[in-house]
């Protein structure tokens, strides 16, 4: 194919990571920088993939009683300073707004950077007893994050995201509230996005400030480099007594909720690109791509054009009838090799291609964009095999991925292992103390930090050793009671 | 029925109608003022009313060939002043990040308002030929202006809307974009919010500063004030001159784009209050509510109560296998009574009641909000029924709204008329002959502003004499060529 209509070649992989990501979002017209420094426009195309996923998600939020709401963005200063580590947490990186209605506020207004506590602020009023409780609400949002380092998707001045925020009667109920979300983050990723994560608890420094425990769901990016893909947080009490969110509990008595918050944002969709892509650009899983099947006539000689293009249209009828498959059928006046580049960019899962020697064969070419792989498929057969053809992909692309992070995945047992493995681009797992000056030098000598203490259940991959086992911090030889997953991150 | 468990009484409409429509948003716990001054809280039983509202017109908007994007929040100074008039309508209002990060920024950053300046400035990166055209992005996002005077839903500091912008070829095409969704948005609010609207043209000091023509949706509340339902702007070249929105077009010549902007947002919630609650709280039309049918058990004697909750289950369990209606089976260990005023507050269009009489018949009562009708119907009858009952509520809905807004339609043939009917609380058509200073005198004296110049075509209900008709203003005596809608407004 000659090159004359590639405006733009997408960087190999292999000559520079950040490059190539960013020129898969352009080649594929997913997002791009802003004239505001740091914020992004998110493209049709990227945020048809943000909408597919929200759906899903927000069906599966509902179905467990979860309501959505929606909260200010202003969130007045003294609130954001009721709760200490919070505060300190966000304080950094806020926007102020000052000046309003052509005066300056009387007091400045931050821009949510999370809602905690415009939310919880509210809840206090809203919670009078136990019968109140559970109180399940999420909300869809814009957030602002002050970033000084921004990349497209994956830090970003202000994103997109949900926000969920729950009050309860015990620390067991939302504790149990908190993994049951991180599990649906989790069933997310692998079964729809097709990206295998370890989940688990963050350490003292990784938590979000305010929090009891922090749980994460982390993926592996093709540079071995870790993604914390959602965050889902047992707050405790630690909002409930500065917000004073009490309730009378089954006995009379008067308690402090205890609370959860979890999220995930548009930075989901850099994950995706990152875990699938190739050279050729986006790869996407069928259960999230927008268009799942692009049909393609092929035109050899001019006279034909007439009944290849209704053919065409006729399979395209056929497939909308007898599928649920999104499908689009690319009439326009361009050549078929322009065309298979601009999907291929896109990452369709599928391309069809029908020309007049497919006609006469009653037959029809599919492509697979993850492999390449080409079949030759009669029409009758054509609904069943593509909907196998994108149960397969799916499979294709989760399992493809969890080889490389199970390759990818080393065992270290003293510093110069550890070291090694890290340099090397390698989730490790090693012994830990626990100890947070230790975590901080080893932060500060390898760019690693702790991804998750993994949880020893739950996991599809079991990254080696996570059950209980003694052993020695790989960085100090203080004693350690578990392998810890350690990773540079993005 | 007792009071004892009614918590709040509404103030009835004719005591304080403002006072009356804060009070049913309170006991529908539909939104709520927030901490900060001006903006509300969405509350889950309002929010889920938006969302219904959401789903059905971005479906739409899609069928027309939209498609969704983000754009950021954040609007340069400098590219809110490129348009001389949108700048100087909105300035006024909008609210100004001046730190964030910890420092303070060198250029100030305004809240979007609304975004065409934003994605004016992307739209002439992305636009080069013919064959870009037409562009047609919509966004579902919050914005901010700053108000003095707010009111939940209808006035308030932030709120959630869509907007829509697009770029065309030619002035034609632009101008049948914005009556395309013009008409979707009469279409939604009268086919789904039950609220007859009149549609037509702004006047020059009334439309959207930066528009060439503001066509705009016009709705009547109960107490005879117009609310602006939604509004669609032909933008003509105003914004791509100064944004340099040029094009390529059919014969190489280098264009300037034409373009359109429309919007609605959540002050639709409080029109769809306004226009079909009571006194004893909301009423939803049927194709809006979240809970469309609520069934509850009524329990006279101890020894029932297993048998009538068995049977009540039974009959949500039918009525969600055979029918799509939204239901719920209120089992909460509640009177009666204080269930149907709950649910009667809630706006609820059909409440089934069932006791154990009810039980031996095989029949249940199914009580009407909107009417407040019981009919006593056989469970084999319930799916047929109730499906009917959905259809004949919404269409009383509409035809209550707009019997009342034929009623309170008048038409002024001189200044004593006028003043009368405007005072009178009325809609009214009178000639005016299109001074704006007249125009301004008008409202100085009596409130009322042109509400619209109605279009001569596409009315379900024609007030008056819309159509081309040689007149003279009834406040100056100027010649006219049209009646136009005066009224006061929210």
């Amino acid at each position: 194919m000659p090159d004359k209509f590639i405006e733009k070649k997408i960087t190999p992989k292999a000559t520079d990571y950040s490059e190539w990501y960013l020129d898969v979002i352009e080649a594929a017209e997913l997002a791009e920088h802003s004239p505001v420094k740091g914020c992004m426009i998110i493209k049709p195309n990227g945020y048809a993939l943000w909408e597919n996923s929200q759906k899903i998600l927000d069906a599966w939020f509902k179905e467990t009683g979860v309501e959505n709401a929606y909260f200010p963005i202003f969130i007045p200063e003294r609130l954001l300073a009721k709760e200490k580590e919070h505060v300190e947490g966000f304080a950094p990186e806020v926007a102020v707004v000052t000046h309003a209605g052509g005066k300056k506020l009387e007091e400045p207004l931050v821009i949510r950077p999370t809602s905690e506590t415009i939310m919880y602020e509210v809840f206090s009023h809203w919670i009078r007893s136990y019968r109140d409780l559970p109180l399940l609400i999420n909300q869809w949002v814009n957030v602002v994050r002050w970033e000084m380092h921004t990349r497209l998707f994956l830090r970003t001045t202000e994103f997109l995201w949900q926000e969920g925020h729950t009050a309860h009667e015990t620390f067991e109920e939302a504790d149990k509230r908190a993994q049951m979300m991180l599990d649906l983050y989790k069933k997310f990723a692998e079964d729809y996005m097709a990206i295998p994560v370890i989940v688990g608890t963050k350490t003292e420094s990784e938590k979000f400030k305010g929090a009891l425990y922090t749980y994460s769901v982390e993926a592996m990016m093709q540079d071995g480099k870790a993604l914390q893909f959602a965050t889902s947080h047992n707050l405790g009490q630690n909002f409930s007594k500065p917000f004073d969110i009490k309730f009378l509990d089954r006995n009379n008595e008067e308690k402090y909720a205890w609370q959860t918050s979890w999220g995930l944002s548009t930075r989901i969709i850099g994950a995706m690109i990152m875990v699938h892509g190739d050279d050729k650009g986006l790869v996407l899983p069928p259960k999230i791509a927008n268009i799942q099947v692009v049909i393609v006539p092929i035109i050899t000689a001019e006279k034909d054009r007439k009944s290849v293009h209704k053919k065409g249209a006729e399979i395209y009828e056929k497939l909308k009838k007898e599928t649920d498959l999104k499908i689009k059928f690319d009439e326009r006046d361009k050549r078929p090799g322009e065309k298979f580049y601009e999907w291929e960019k896109r990452g369709v899962p599928v391309r069809i291609e029908i020309g007049i020697k497919d006609i006469v064969k009653e037959k029809v070419v599919l492509v697979r964009r993850d492999t390449g792989d080409k079949a030759s498929i009669h029409w009758d057969e054509l609904p069943r095999a593509l909907n196998q053809m994108m149960e397969d992909i799916q499979k294709n692309l989760f399992n493809r991925a969890l080889n490389y992070q199970i390759a990818k995945t080393k065992k270290a047992d003293n510093w110069d292992e550890f070291t090694k493995a890290i340099k090397g681009g390698n989730f490790v797992m090693a012994h830990f103390s626990g100890d947070e000056k230790d975590e901080a030098e080893i932060k500060e000598k390898t760019g690693a930090t702790v991804r998750c203490i993994p949880f020893d259940h739950t996991q599809d991959f079991q990254p080696f050793d996570a059950k209980e086992e003694k052993g020695k911090c790989v960085y100090s030889g203080k004693p350690s009671k578990r392998r810890v997953l350690f990773a540079k991150a993005y």
